[in-house]
């Protein structure tokens, strides 16, 4: 690659002679990495114009280069960075002269804390991945996506795509899910009603950041998705963690006074529960009666295989009090980041008005492409596709799980895409997952999902969406050898 | 479309026989405007068996909604909403029963106030849009960036690209920004040092984040971005705007114990002044001596074509207090929404943890796309055809300027997108703009870029990057004749 003669600049106030000084910015740049091997360096002439010296004296300099090996004159085709020289592949920042920054000092409290998601990255290189919430090659419709795609970036739609739309979405998207995602919810809505967000964790966020404040109350199920404490702790609300039992959360357990409760009811996360139809009324009637909001999480509701699924709480939701949010992280691909929120108006202006602030809008090509896979039916398609590969990998987990007698604690009764499971009393499944990890098999402990001041350890999930049925029976047969 | 089965639900409690509540389902549906003239009703055998109802319930009601012309019968072909229905193009949210959330008290305080862009959605059905950051499409290189996405798409990249990688970017981007972008501002960084945001607008809303509070004071500059104004103002801090000259902002009337001072040493947002390198030395020197940080939005720094671009305030960074943020909004389409942000690793970590609670990471499939575009050389070459286009348009507009004896209160020394004009005092260019517009001209009124406790009315920016230099002149003519 031919380095640009902008690379260079000659430091103000910088020691020692111009031809010294040019020396050591070349090495400097070699040194960390910046130039490479095979790299061409501006000609002689480009860079002493850039640089206002006379060329002679980067002549001079690339001499000297080329005799100590960090440059190669190959003639007429120019000068280049040498193989020989120093490697540079393990580039540390550059020492810098003065006194620096104390930055964990400068860095506002608000900035601490925030946990780090502590998953393996190299998931897909392990031959038994009971990972959640990754897309299954195997199942993607990948050749309609990138024909979608590509139609999105034809010439004349990609003007529309490409512009600063300030806050605005996709009035496309927002159309198809009005009209093709939402009905299946029991939901019936205006474009006023819906925000396109950047994946379910924005949504949540987005939420959150509207809603709640210091000294108000938020409640979240216990366990429960650590995305959703990671998001109600940036409020500086208090946060009541309510355990729930094998039906989800139980409404008559709510403590007092909250601002907003969090329920993943469809499919609660981590167990697979879905809240009965009678909680799902109690807890509406409750927010009505105590003046409380609802934050409905419906990450995975196309996972319903088993059942058809059960109407959303946004869908039951006369009060108004329902923010309704979705993804298509485990429908299409979590890469793709996008979502959406439904929610009376007033809220939806104001989440918007947030995310203009924070990010503008979701990217154009990939809400246009989404519209396209939507409205071409490929997502309706895809979505029968993994159902049956899931139901298929239930039946194999739930075989497999009952032979080798391991205890499920929650699987759900509609369908999903994960087991909850318990280990003895005293196994900890962090200690579990990693020596099953040396073995091929990769586990979720459940710490996380459990309100750290009463953390569960021997708690684990199994998912089955990245992993085939063929190798289910083996993975399930190592975990119940690392318990025995 | 065929409108799907679990579209349709047996509201809970719901007066009335069972098909009485089939027939409310369906004309609720089409009255909502969900279900569309033409949209396929499910077989009544599909219906029933959804609904657990028997198929005869279905078939008379049906037979009920045909005869009101609700729907259409078309044989064997199924039946169908038919044209013939009340037409809800104009739908309306459903009246709901049940008091309703009182949801402007219901909001927290942070989520009020949030500034809406003001700015025309439809400008390019204008002749003259002197409008400011929308991408021209007569000089993107569509072609190229379609193939790029297209490689991108590939299946064996995609698998990668399409996964949830918790907080992290695609190493290939951050790779050719760290070779291909920052050396041209002088940066040497190593991979810890950056972070991809979500567009510029995003990287100054997450530096904001982690470094202010309530408590704390941070400047900016007057006039200056009104996106800056707004972050800033989220996080609680103090702002107080310091006055720009015909060089900037000046490092010797910064008040007493900023924590952090925002500039856009680059190209001045709207005066476009360049900080001269005395003014950067000096901002750096104040930074160490106050011990506080600086945060150099250099939005558009690809924009200079007049002289060599200076060297960022980051490059002279010995003391690493210089939060560096970058866009590819000008350079390539705003609709993108990808931009990166380069400081000391402990500060990216701590931006990174917030981003990933935000909103995880940005999306695979764009970054990789532009990776792919900066590394085969695609973005040079646009920028070098940009900054000839610009090159040519700003000579144009110049002499239009000249000519009409409008008054240009900055222009830029090293180029940029537009100029910033002053009206007569008297003139207040929220009505002149509106007057224009009526006229096919687009400009931009200034009262936004100003500290509203001294906002001026009398000036505006007109930028030359959306319209093309043969509309140049009638359009700056118009502008004349409108102020005098």
């Amino acid at each position: 690659m031919p380095i640009p003669v902008e690379s260079f600049f000659l430091a103000p106030g910088g020691q020692g002679s111009l031809q010294h000084r040019l020396r050591q910015m070349v090495t400097e740049g070699i040194l960390s990495g910046r130039f490479r091997p095979g790299d061409r360096m501006p000609s002689t002439r480009a860079l002493a114009a850039h640089l206002g010296v006379a060329r002679i004296t980067v002549t001079l300099a690339y001499a000297d280069l080329v005799a100590s090996d960090y440059l190669l004159a190959r003639g007429r085709s120019g000068t280049f960075v040498s193989a020989a020289a120093p490697d540079a592949r393990r580039a540390q920042p550059l020492p810098q002269d003065g006194p620096r920054a104390d930055w964990p000092r400068l860095l506002h409290p608000r900035a601490q804390g925030l946990p780090r998601p502590d998953r393996p990255r190299d998931w897909s290189v392990y031959r038994y991945p009971f990972i959640y919430g990754q897309a299954d090659p195997e199942l993607f419709d990948h050749q309609n996506w990138r024909a979608c795609a590509l139609q999105a970036l034809g010439r004349r739609e990609f003007h529309r795509l490409s512009a600063d739309c300030y806050d605005e979405d996709d009035p496309m998207l927002v159309e198809y899910i009005l009209r093709h995602i939402l009905p299946r919810r029991g939901i019936a809505a205006v474009p006023s009603e819906v925000l396109i967000t950047l994946g379910a964790q924005n949504g949540l966020w987005l939420a959150a950041q509207v809603l709640l404040g210091p000294g108000e109350r938020a409640v979240m199920e216990n366990p429960g998705y650590p995305g959703t404490r990671a998001v109600l702790a940036t409020t500086g609300a208090e946060v009541v963690s309510v355990d729930v039992d094998d039906l989800g959360l139980p409404p008559d357990r709510l403590p007092a006074r909250p601002k907003l409760v969090v329920t993943t009811a469809s499919h609660h996360c981590p167990t697979n529960a879905t809240l009965p139809l009678e909680r799902r009324l109690a807890l509406l009637a409750a927010a009505e009666a105590g003046d409380f909001l609802i934050l409905e999480d419906d990450y995975e509701f196309e996972m319903s295989f088993l059942h058809s699924a059960a109407p959303s709480l946004k869908s039951l939701d006369a009060g108004g009090r329902v923010v309704h949010v979705g993804s298509f992280s485990k429908s299409l691909f979590p890469g793709l980041r996008l979502g959406y929120l439904v929610a009376p108006a007033p809220f939806v202006a104001a989440v918007r008005a947030l995310r203009a602030t924070v990010l503008r809008h979701p990217p154009g090509q990939l809400s246009r492409t989404l519209a396209l896979f939507l409205s071409l039916g490929h997502y309706d398609a895809l979505v029968a596709r993994m159902k049956a590969a899931y139901r298929l990998r239930r039946e194999v987990m739930t075989e497999a799980i009952l032979r080798h007698g391991l205890q499920s604690a929650g699987q759900g009764g509609f369908g999903g895409s994960s087991f909850w499971m318990r280990a003895p009393e005293q196994i900890d499944t962090e200690e579990l997952a990693l020596r099953l990890r040396a073995d091929g098999v990769l586990i979720e402990p459940g710490r996380v999902f459990f309100d750290p001041t009463r953390a569960r350890r021997n708690y684990y999930r199994l998912a089955y969406s990245s992993i085939g049925p063929g190798a289910i029976p083996e993975g399930i047969a190592r975990i119940a050898q690392a318990l025995a």
